[in-house]
């Protein structure tokens, strides 16, 4: 299965955080299943907040893109239409919340499940758990704003 | 004037976000003047959402940094010592959340100015807002959770 960001325009495809054509970028990679988005992140080993720990920040930059990802796979969906089917669907994040619940353990993959919990016709919300090793340790919320092209 | 993060304890100071040990971190620096925390910050080229425009994640890293940098700052004034007094004052981040305003342009300086909305004991609530140009494009809070040692 193709992963969303692989599906954004060209000029959506430069994004530090997911975009395939940013070579220096973290290259986040959403797969959505009809009902969530999937994302599963290795972070490499200076992305620490302390030693054995993963950086807040990172996390965030992870939560951020695959929320994204997620709600723009969503509203095609809704739209009942193929991901890269015209008009194209573009968001920016409005709101971004992260609750940090237990310190996520540097070292193996991360697994980043997102759902929505609102979708309008401007806007979508989607909420985000992060857990390592089964053990849920972050939590998002990320606000979607569609871009009208 | 030195900056709060050259004055963090060597374990803490392998942050990819803030750590001055970290070689492949992003250095944010936080400058406590007694009432609030200020961070320049230049983003580099690859650190885009699109085209012009700093990612949103990148932002989200600048606020948790500089928000607990500040954080950490406030409490040792609060307790009437010098930065690097023992016992040290730590936090962690428990929740970090950031409203995109408006495009925040990339390839000038960007300034964050942070200040204590809530003191208490083991929690440290600050606000901070982000410009370019004069112009603020992002709003941010963050809670510091202390870390007892």
């Amino acid at each position: 299965m193709s992963y969303i960001q692989s599906l954004y325009p060209p000029e959506h495809s430069h994004c530090f955080g997911c975009g395939p054509a940013n070579p220096a970028g973290l290259h986040v990679r959403t797969h959505w299943d009809g009902k969530e988005g999937l994302c599963r992140y290795t972070p490499n080993p200076e992305h620490m907040a302390y030693p054995g720990v993963v950086y807040g920040g990172l996390i965030a930059c992870l939560m951020d893109c695959h929320g994204i990802g997620t709600a723009i796979a969503a509203a095609y969906d809704a739209e009942g239409r193929p991901m890269n089917s015209e008009p194209r669907i573009n968001m920016v994040t409005g709101n971004l919340s992260v609750s940090y619940l237990a310190p996520t353990p540097l070292g193996g993959e991360l697994l980043l499940r997102a759902r929505v919990k609102e979708m309008g016709p401007k806007k979508v919300r989607v909420a985000c758990d992060l857990s390592a090793g089964g053990k849920l340790t972050a939590r998002g919320e990320i606000l979607g704003v569609r871009l009208q092209l």
